[in-house]
C-alpha cells in the first residue's frame, strides 16, 4: 500500500497546486485512510492530517490514540498531542503563514471555527474538491475490492430473494438484525445500514427498520451494505409477500426497465445527469415521475456516499474507474414502493454490474 | 416527551440570548434528538434545525429522509428540500438577516463552509457553548435511562469478572463481538465501541480489537458501551488470564485506589479539574505519573463523550445531575496496562455510581 499512498499524496499535491491551496487538513472521512491507512476516530479530541504542498505530511493526534496508528514514515509523520495540549495551536503552527486552506468535507465544525480563529485571514475550500475527483477513479485493486464487497452483499440478496429469510410475522427490525448478520457472515467487518421498509413503510426511501410486523401481501424494500476490507457494498432489492397487485406489478415492471436504462447509459463519457436521465425519463414517462423523489444514485468507495453523484445538475463525464450506484425507485406514499439498486462501474468495455441478483420480483414468504 | 421539548427549547433560546445569538444551527450530534426528537443522518445532504430566538423552529430535511421525522408542530415545522434545490440556500432564507450565529459542534465542515459563503459578516461560535451546560444538567429521566443502561452494561461486565466469557485462545476480535452481542442480548440498540485490548495491547488505551489471540497470564482491558433508548452505558474493567505477577498486582492495587478518589471527590460543587486531580495524584504519588495519559473521565447522556470534561483546566464545579465517566488508567508501553471506569452521577446526597460490579481484580481463563 505503500507505493499506491505515496502516488496518490504526490496526485493530491499536484491537483492542490492546480486550484491554489497550498495546505490541506484532513481528520473525520475516507480521505486520511485512503492517504495514510488511519481512520481517525469520530471524538471531541482532534485527528487531523497536515498536509502542505511543500512539506511533510504530519498526523496530529491524541497521544493516547497513537499507538492506534501505523506509521509509515514515507507518506507522514505522527505528532501526539497530550490531554492539557490544545491540538488547534498544533495543528496552526503546522499550517505556519500558509493561508489557502482546505479542510475535510466532514470534519467537525467546531474544529474549523476554531481554526478560523487561530489562522486570521485564511481562505477555506472542501478538501473533496481536491481528493473527491481523485478518489472517484479507481484503481484496478480498489475495484476487485468493490467487486469482493458487492458479491458479499450479493449472497445475502440471493437469499432474501429465494425466500431463505423469513419476512411474514417478523418485525422489521428483526430482519434488518439478520440481513446484517448475514453480511458479517458474508465477509463484512461493519454493518452500515440495512434498510427494511414493509408495507406502507415501503413508500420511505430511508425507513428506520422498526417495530412493524411484515404481513402478507406486501411490498418489502430491503436496502442493505457494510464495509468489507474497507470497501462498501450496497444493494437494494424489493419483495412481496404473497401475490402481488397488478397495480404493484406494473409499477415494478417500470422500475425494472429504469434500472436497466440506467445501467445501460452508464458508459465512459456519459455525464452523471445523463445517467439520471436514461432513467427517470423511463418512470416519468410510465407518469410515476412525482413518485420518483431522489437522484439516481452515488458514488461508492471507501464510503457509502462519495462522488460521482448520479444527479440532475452533475455535467461531469463519466471516466473508466468510477463506481456508484443505480438505484431508481418508485414510492406511492401510504401504500407502497420500490427500488432496486446495484453497483456499477465504468470501464471501457461498458457498464460492468457488480451486483448480479436477478431483478426479477420475487414472491416471498 | 413534547413537554420535556418545550421546556429545553425555552432554556435554549434563554442561554442564546444571554449571549447574545440570533440563531442557531443544528445538524449532526445530540443536540437535534435533545430537542426534537429526530437525528440526523450522517450523509451528504444536509439536515438541519434553524431555531432563531424570536421565530419557529424549521427542521430543513431531504424530501426522502421527512418520512423519518415524527412530527412535534409545537416545537418545529418541516421543510422538506428536493434533490435539484440547495438546502445551504434554504437555511440561509431561513436565516434571514440574522448574523449572530451557533452551529451543531459536528456539523459537517463543508455545510459550515458552504453557510459562511450564503451568510457574509457573519459571527459563528459553537452550539455546544450554549446546549453544553444544559444537556450537561440530566434530569430524573434522564438519569435513570443511564442508569437502565448502565445496570445492562454492568451484567456483560459481571459475565466478563466472573469469567463466563472465555479469553484464553480466542482472537480480542472474537472476544469483543461477543461483548456487543451481549450488550444488545441486554437491552442495547446500538454497540458504540467494545475495545478488547490483551497483552501489550492493554497498554493502548483505545486499542482497537484485533486479530492477536489472547494468551495465559496477560492483562486484558474490555471498555465498552452502547445505546439504550438513547442514551449511552459506558464500563471498563481489566481481568487477568491467570495468576498476575507482583508488579502488575501493585499497579492494579493503585489504580483501584485512584479510581475511588476520584469518584469519591464526585460531589457537587467539586471541580472537573479537582476530581481529575484525586485521581491522578494517588497514581503520580506512586510513580506512575507518566504512564496515565489520558484524562479521568468524560460526560455522557445521548452522547458518549460530552459535557463536563473531567480533566485539567476544567475548573467548571459539579452540578448536581452531571453524569460522567471516572476512568482512569496506567499503561506501561509493550508490557501491560489497566483502567477501571464507572458511569457517576453528581447528587446532592453525593456521587452516585451507576456501575456496580466489582473493582478487584478477577483472574479469568
Amino acid at each position: 500500500m505503500t507505493s499506491a499512498r505515496g502516488e496518490r499524496l504526490g496526485r493530491v499535491r499536484s491537483a492542490m497546486s492546480d486550484v491554489g491551496v497550498d495546505c490541506l487538513l484532513l481528520s473525520l472521512g475516507a480521505d486520511l485512510p485512503w492517504l495514510t491507512g488511519y481512520t481517525a476516530m469520530p471524538l471531541e479530541r482532534l485527528t487531523m492530517l497536515v498536509l502542505p504542498t511543500d512539506g511533510q505530511a504530519t498526523l496530529v493526534v491524541a497521544r493516547l490514540e497513537a499507538p492506534r496508528v501505523e506509521p509509515d514514515p514515507a507518506t507522514f509523520s505522527i505528532l501526539p498531542w497530550d490531554e492539557t495540549q490544545n491540538p488547534i495551536e498544533i495543528v496552526s503552527r503546522l499550517v505556519g503563514a500558509r493561508r489557502h486552506l482546505a479542510i475535510g468535507d466532514r470534519a467537525w465544525a467546531t474544529f474549523l471555527l476554531q481554526l478560523q480563529a487561530h489562522l486570521p485571514g485564511a481562505t477555506w475550500r472542501n478538501a473533496s474538491s481536491i481528493t473527491g475527483p481523485l478518489r472517484a477513479v479507481k484503481d484496478a485493486a480498489e475495484v476487485e475490492a468493490l467487486a469482493a464487497a458487492s458479491t458479499a452483499a450479493d449472497r445475502v440478496a440471493a437469499a432474501l430473494v429465494a425466500g431463505d429469510i423469513g419476512l411474514i410475522n417478523r418485525t422489521e427490525a428483526s430482519v434488518s438484525e439478520e440481513i446484517g448478520r448475514r453480511l458479517v457472515d458474508e465477509g463484512h467487518q461493519r454493518v452500515n445500514f440495512a434498510i427494511v421498509g414493509s408495507g406502507p413503510n415501503s413508500a420511505s426511501p430511508h425507513h428506520d427498520a422498526g417495530a412493524r410486523v411484515i404481513g402478507a401481501g406486501e411490498a418489502v424494500v430491503c436496502d442493505f451494505g457494510g464495509t468489507m476490507d474497507g470497501y462498501c457494498s450496497d444493494i437494494t432489492r424489493t419483495v412481496f409477500t404473497g401475490e402481488p397487485p397488478a397495480e404493484f406489478l406494473e409499477l415494478y415492471a417500470v422500475l425494472e426497465r429504469a434500472q436497466a436504462a440506467g445501467v445501460a447509459a452508464a458508459g465512459v463519457g456519459t455525464t452523471c445527469e445523463d445517467v439520471d436521465r436514461a432513467a427517470r425519463e423511463i418512470i416519468a414517462g410510465a407518469g410515476y415521475g412525482p413518485y420518483f423523489i431522489h437522484r439516481t444514485g452515488h458514488g461508492i468507495g471507501l464510503e457509502e456516499h462519495e462522488d460521482p453523484y448520479i444527479v440532475g445538475g452533475n455535467s461531469r463525464p463519466l471516466v473508466s474507474g468510477n463506481a456508484f450506484s443505480v438505484e431508481p425507485g418508485i414510492y406511492l406514499p401510504g401504500r407502497f414502493g420500490a427500488r432496486i439498486e446495484d453497483i456499477v462501474v465504468a470501464t471501457d468495455a461498458g457498464p460492468r454490474s457488480l451486483n448480479t441478483v436477478d431483478h426479477a420480483l420475487a414472491v416471498v414468504g
